[in-house]
């Protein structure tokens, strides 16, 4: 495909500076454009990327137009309200996706005779789907997905190969699960007697609520008595793990490796960065910041930013690190102060001045 | 289903106080408990979740019988020994779990000619079961598992869906295989030669003991030579790695994110929080606990509860994170003073007391 | 299988020390070692373990030719140049693998119409191969392996079960993908638009160069624009999450859990040890080291050795561990330090010589 930036500029309602007839045939990052493509700069900081940017044409969110005035940009800008969203759009347009298959219920997928799946649903070969299951309209089941007795799923759902619901987990409108994900294991909970651990039943569940999205390999575990659960619009990465009981609110954002032990609650818009760890009981405050490598002991409170094992607000915590860096230099401080005490104590002491400590 | 306190006391053989006639619908956990639910608290600590409390009725362990003088218990309690135990029993009753089903070995499982099952087990669709696997009597491998060749499997053991075991593997009697846990891959061993990394044969298994207990996506690398060990009892809670040649002793208990290198070896009675680390050929002795985010390079004696990066024993850790936190506090002391005894310095100097430094 | 020592030193080439009629039925580490089996010892540090060693036979590397003069050594000792080598030799002997079964395509796995499989590849019962896949020769793909469309594979690979390829996932060469790994899922990217996380279309894709292995568990999101490359020769470890537009140079080592951001780069040679974090768009330079728990937020330069949250050169990070162990003691030395100075003062303020402060 191929197309002049005039047209392009066009397409997503942008004001051309330079030349309008570069010809176009891809969309790539500022580090890896060619001549031939469209790169975007959405952000005053990622502007040093255009001293080696070899882009043909660049989408330029309107509040940097100041970028005309540098040396280094490309033969052709294009002006816009939001380049990333404006990039996303031309992007489409040289990566056109393929369409969804229609495939139906697949004979070879195992169907249990009580479950009931809704209209224009996709159930590719190799999926379980057990007995009692509800799936509803235009979702996609893809193979080697197991879907446990009892489950419960929305409409438009998408579920990656390989996925794991264990019994009795309900999943909302607009679920994305992605592969090796698995819902509903049972939560880590133990009795110990008599020198050995005896399993606790964990009877409780899952809900995921709606336009959540679940990272691949990440693992939620299914309360004791009631549901684990992960509020509305909420977003985990790949590889989180979630504890039996937590309650996480809505529209939380999880990075790769977070660890949440068991009875965590959280409010709306929590985010934890990668790696972050969180002990059972915790409460996490609406709208807080946990960065990476986090671990945290205590509640955390609304709207803060935390970091640090022990967690700390992060200005004490950055405090505290460059005081880290210089902890060789303090203890040699402190041991020249220590010496230069004891001479000034022994002057005293010499000239009569101050009796032996 | 419907029981009156009255009945739900015999059930558990407890003694009520208040109200027998109240009607009890459901168990819930404090928090989520309704007029109609009964709940139950078995730890000191718990009791200050009775303050919202809204309950119809609560089980309480007998050794915390001073509740009932308090404003805010429900209406009926139910004292009994244990009531953590009782409230299993009663949850159950609620919450009957639904029979194991018998499907024997499905028709649409692959079973290798030279593999031997057990009675009463059952291998559901899309299950894989090599050449020369045994697999014991009242077994369940669910969807999705892959069993490879020369596995050695006891009885009553559960895999549940998607859990790979590579060649060679052998489970104990009652083991617990969550879903998409993998156990047995090669181990991370490669020579370094002429600057490519050439990978070192695994030619080890992996042995897990009875009763041991393994969670969804955690991973048990086969060993190099000998085999990986899980020893009896032991739980290994989601997403834990393993490494080659490691031996765990019988009753540890690892929760989630931990991480093992190689050829690290355990006594009995381990127990390490999430996201521990610990580094290669480290012994852990026996009834010691690392604590949550520790990483470990040195051996941990025998009984002692270690935390932090080096890792070291608790109070002393604590003690240190104590003082970091006063970091930005002992820095400024330590410039007020140095800049202090530089003035009494040039005191005594200007008095001829002081020969100049 | 039964040897004299005599006939294994003929096997490696060795020289024999001691008692070459000792009969070998098995090869062990030196903990496991009986006195009918062989190990090894190819390291200085290593040696120690000897104490213990019940061996009837060691393979000794010739560098460590001062071995004979010890008390604690097997009655045969066989230098040789390479002790590890030798070892792994020995060990084929005594536990031969089985062989690459020639199964061909099975007719129990799904295939595309479209899809194209080269000669004397293996496609097990229960694998997906999607539309316009291309794979090489003597591939083999496991069951529960799920290749997308558009894939394309070389030569020589092997994909354990229940490993997903989402579309367009390209790997070279002798590439290993071990049990439950997933390269390709979605990248971790939302605009946050009126209080939800809306997606970000994640239109790159993953490129596995060739003789890359990828352990169990690993998630390797695709880009959202350009591929998430994992470059020649690279090896990750279990549990390892490499975000989405990470560009990872030529023979990598990653061990377990160590998780990367998005669009992090690194040089060749680079190695992170376990647990290690890596923030986004931070560039590893080549030969860097970063040592076990790191926590990385900014570029690290070409051959250091980094540890600690945030990282630092390991000698710096070394000398602050220390301090920090210290730190109580400091803080008191600190305390009595300014009563010590105080008490100074006021001497000196007594005898008229210093004004108060």
């Amino acid at each position: 495909m191929t197309f002049t930036v005039e047209r392009l500029a066009e397409e997503v309602q942008g004001t051309i500076w330079g030349d309008r007839d570069v010809i176009i045939h891809g969309a790539e990052s500022i580090e890896r454009a060619g001549p031939h493509d469209i790169t975007f700069v959405a952000e005053r900081r990622r502007l040093r990327a255009l001293r080696q940017c070899k882009a043909g044409a660049i989408l330029v969110s309107k509040e940097l137009a100041g970028v005309k005035d540098r040396e280094d940009v490309p033969p052709a800008i294009i002006f816009v309200d939001d380049a990333q969203l404006a990039f996303i759009q031309i992007l489409r347009k040289f990566r056109p996706q393929r369409p969804r298959p229609q495939i139906g219920i697949s004979e070879d997928a195992w169907i249990a005779p009580s479950a009931k799946i809704g209209e224009a649903t996709n159930v590719y070969p190799g999926a379980y789907v057990a007995e009692d299951v509800t799936i509803g309209a235009r979702c996609d089941i893809y193979p080697g997905v197991f879907i446990g007795p009892g489950c419960r799923i929305g409409d438009e759902v998408t579920i990656y190969p390989n996925a794991v619901l264990y019994p009795d987990v309900t999943l909302g409108h607009r679920v994305i699960i992605h592969a090796g994900a698995v819902l509903g294991a049972d939560g880590f909970g133990y009795r110990f007697e008599q020198g050995r651990y005896k399993k606790i039943p964990q009877l409780g569940t899952v809900r995921i609520e709606d336009d959540v999205e679940i990272g691949a390999g990440t693992t939620i575990d299914r309360g004791m008595i009631g549901p684990t659960v992960i509020g509305e619009g909420s977003k985990l990465d790949d590889q989180v793990m979630i504890g039996h009981n937590c309650e996480i609110g809505a529209h939380n954002a999880f990075a790769s490796q977070v660890g949440l032990a068991g009875s965590v609650t959280t409010g709306d818009y929590v985010r934890c960065a990668g790696q972050v760890g969180v002990a059972d009981h915790v409460h996490l405050g609406e709208g807080c910041t946990l960065l990476a490598k986090a671990g945290v002991h205590r509640d955390i409170p609304a709207g803060k930013m935390y970091v640090g094992v022990p967690a700390r607000p992060k200005e004490e915590q950055m405090q505290i690190a460059i005081c880290e860096g210089k902890l060789p230099e303090m203890k040699k401080t402190l041991e020249q102060l220590a010496a230069e005490v004891d001479r000034l104590r022994a002057i005293l002491e010499q000239h009569g001045l101050a009796e032996p400590a």
